[in-house]
């Protein structure tokens, strides 16, 4: 098969690669639909995350089951199936409490971008449609696989409730995402905190009422004033640098919550900050096979379309290009067809 | 009248002071009846935290309302009153949120440890008893100015819920209180984190189930035999150290909430650990105002009895020997009487 892997900085091509086979009896493998190139994968493709040795990269897909272990018990060849960005067996005690990522039984792929990927603890990660999906929802169910699923998550964790303001920062397809969750969680108010006017759009289209182009000191003037010197009942954070997570602390009012899910790069919280304003954070790799069922719904019956993160789509074969291209930020997120 | 002044690392005397009057037609002054030494006042008088100059200390108290202002409603001279470590309205958006600590008139004390206390804002400050309270209860009383209301914050904080699993890490006064309040939220396992036999007597009897003595990987190792290898549910952390938290983090199940209310000393939380475990930090100083109601309930009708933290009594006048005392660790925390 044809798959992508990650050289080193800069440098992804798309290769010939031994096609994946069943391994365990709990696996499956699956014919991707459609894939596409997340903002993390550009942590090591900007050289910032290191790769000790190049490897095969992708974590989100949609696709068809192909083959399943003889363990696999509510999955047939055929199906169209949604998963998360990583294996989880739906079992354990970290699944059953709902923070699938710590699943004991964990494991990572192999790179997605590519035609065939096999999925380990196949019945906890994927989820099946009940029919062959239009193709016009295949863009929002691949953003279930995770940004979407990663927006939630950030809502759930600022505890978002109904009738709450709520901030958003970072406008990439996750902060889009947080949007889109927030307004689907009941909030009244959305500012999202974005300078891009593409961006901007998507965000009006997602449920943000307001938006704010400053950062720093004047961003946080700006949420302030909306907010009447009050600050939002709750943030999402989609970035992880220490600048985004300053300016998450700093437009939350005193005893509300930041939702994390930017991961983290050499970020020191201002703790004495939010401890003396009771500012709690709360994050990190969403629990998609948690909120799969209630998002597949809501993508089917067509409540909501995440998809419109996605704009550019490619051929596999220009992986080289998807990257480049968002990196430049000239995409917000790329989808990449087989 | 008598009253204290901390006057640098080791020194505090009591010494005749002006007595307080009404500034603001929203302040009470009131006689006290107990008042007592804070953890947290150890840690100027150990010079960790620097003090510009000699000041008035203390920050707890209960006392007979001796004069009000014009504009306060709800007091009476005569009535038997307990107030919180700080000043709030009740009536600005951060009160009316549940966070008075972020009140928006929320102004400092003069010391309390003194004959009399004038305290700002007392409609929102204060709470009477229905009537003159046991002689016996005075302890307890006195307890909720601080330690209980803030033991009580750490475990709502830490989203402790009725059969949850609960880590407490440190037995002093507050962490006992949380220990006492994860027990009346309806913890079912209640796991205390201590050294010491006569704190882990309280704690047992405040509701511990468990007690751990070992800390590092040792208490790493010894909460996670004691919870299958899950790890619990809620941890309340009660000291403020970098060691401490660090220690809460640990012990804490994935998805799981630290409830914060030592005030951070050169803390840096273990941010990644923290992410990819999403784990929730929240915490401050303890929302009084807002558990008062709920928590003199529950003293006036002997259901807790929080005042047991309180291991030595002395008259106002020896406040030298009362610090000592509490630095050197022979008592857990000492009342102090006029």
């Amino acid at each position: 098969m044809r798959g992508t892997i990650l050289y080193g900085p800069g440098d992804v091509r798309v290769e010939d690669r031994p096609d994946p086979v069943i391994k365990e009896p709990t696996d499956a493998v699956i014919r991707t639909v459609a894939t596409c190139v997340c903002g993390s994968d550009l942590w090591p493709y900007r050289g910032i995350d290191q790769l000790a040795k190049p490897r095969p990269y992708g974590h989100e897909y949609v696709g068809i089951v192909e083959e399943v272990g003889e363990r696999v018990t509510t999955l047939t060849p055929g199906q169209f199936v949604v998963g998360g960005f990583y294996a989880s067996d739906g079992t354990c005690a970290h699944c059953r409490a709902g923070f699938q990522f710590s699943c004991v039984n964990s494991s990572p792929f192999d790179g997605c971008q590519s035609e065939l990927i096999r999925i380990p603890q196949a019945d906890g990660t994927l989820f099946a449609t009940p029919t062959l999906p239009d193709e016009e929802l295949i863009p929002s169910l691949l953003a279930l696989s995770d940004v979407m699923s990663t927006g939630w998550h950030a809502a759930v964790s600022a505890n978002v409730q109904s009738g709450a303001t709520v901030v958003v920062v970072g406008d990439g397809a996750v902060g889009l995402c947080a949007v889109l969750a927030a307004r689907e969680l009941g909030a009244e108010r959305i500012i999202a905190m974005s300078r891009h006017e593409s961006r901007q759009r998507i965000a009006t289209d997602f449920g943000a009422t307001d938006i704010v182009e400053t950062r720093g000191d004047e961003g946080v003037a700006a949420v302030m004033e909306l907010t009447d010197g009050v600050g939002a009942d709750a943030v999402c954070e989609a970035v992880g640098t220490g600048e985004s997570m300053t300016q998450a602390v700093r437009v939350v009012r005193p005893g509300g919550m930041v939702g994390v899910v930017g991961v983290p790069h050499g970020v020191e919280l201002p703790l004495r900050q939010m401890f003396f304003g009771n500012v709690g954070v709360k994050g990190g790799p969403a629990s998609v096979a948690q909120y799969l069922p209630t998002l597949l719904d809501k993508v089917l019956s067509r409540q909501i379309e995440p998809g419109k993160v996605f704009d550019l789509e490619l051929p596999l074969e220009q992986v080289a290009e998807a990257y480049a291209a968002m990196d430049e930020r000239r995409a917000i997120k790329v989808l990449l067809r087989p």
